[in-house]
């Protein structure tokens, strides 16, 4: 779950200045760095893209279609889905393209409806490599800025569990390739 | 070090289809994965793209300026480099924008000068959780395509160890995060 503070929750940015448009870029290199590993996709990982703390987009690798591993066409892809904004009524989402369905809600109601131990990232955190990767965890990290006092605090009522990945501050799509890492090798410990 | 078998070896090609453009989408999350910490640069680190195993784009972290995390902006970077590949004659380097410099090499003579234990990733290389971090490794990594022969004797020729970042083979710029990852915790021993 990647919290866009800035990200656009209509259709119109462009696609040729992404940084521009809420880091649109930043948030579609973490849905590829989430979902994809060379030819192929994960199929057991949902990414959810909380745009604004108002809509979120979710990709599920179960059943997702046309993920490309650039920047611009998953950009595309989530500009797409908010076209299609206005048929996303109540808290039902409204699928938009195979795997792709997009929900009005914000951090908290997500943090609800994705399950799992929650964990964030975390300068103080555990680190990676004592703690035993769990069955199903859910991931939250913030874009380029650290989460509102508030996003934390909504953070800590769903228990979330401090995790550090190493001593240098990481990009978001970095971080979840190195939590991918973590779990693909069993903490370290099966290559 | 990125291998980029298509890349574009001139400045002719568009900033909007960069996946067509010889995977220089991948090659500029390439560039960004291995120079660029949240807020920072790291300043120990330089990236060597081989484009067609003719050009090689250096990027040096301690002087490099201008280096966003965005693909087509990075992209541009190497574009406005190849605009400049009439002045790489011979084997001398010309530096096109701080630290980035153009130099007419192909991956024998990058490898050559780059110095350092040279790391290739392999399914049956060594866990990189076995493996002590060396001090100043040359990871070289292919694009989207395995390396071809040729290139993979070149590597035996360097004495290239082979290493394993775990068991799901992973995108070029998604496993340099993951190498960052080893080397910034000293082999997941340092949080």
């Amino acid at each position: 779950m990647v919290v866009g503070r800035d990200a656009p929750t209509s259709a119109d940015f462009p696609l040729d200045d992404l940084p521009g448009a809420g880091r649109m870029d930043l948030l579609a290199r973490c849905v590829t760095a989430a979902l994809l590993r060379s030819h192929g996709i994960r199929e057991s990982v949902q990414v959810r893209l909380v745009l604004s703390d108002s809509f979120t987009v979710r990709f599920d690798g179960a059943t997702l279609q046309g993920l490309h591993p650039d920047e611009r066409s998953t950009a595309a892809l989530v500009r797409a889905t908010l076209d299609e904004r206005e048929a996303a009524i109540g808290h039902i989402p409204v699928e938009t393209s195979p795997g792709v369905s997009l929900v009005r809600m914000g951090l908290a109601e997500t943090l609800a409806a994705a399950g799992g131990q929650v964990y964030r990232l975390h300068e103080d955190g555990q680190p990676a490599a004592d703690c035993a990767p769990p069955a199903n965890p859910t991931l939250v990290l913030s874009d380029h800025r650290s989460f509102r006092a508030e996003d934390a605090a909504t953070l800590e009522d769903a228990d979330a569990r401090r995790l550090s990945l190493g001593p240098t501050v990481l990009h978001a799509d970095h971080a979840i390739a190195v939590a991918h890492n973590w779990l693909d090798t069993d903490g370290f410990e099966t290559y």
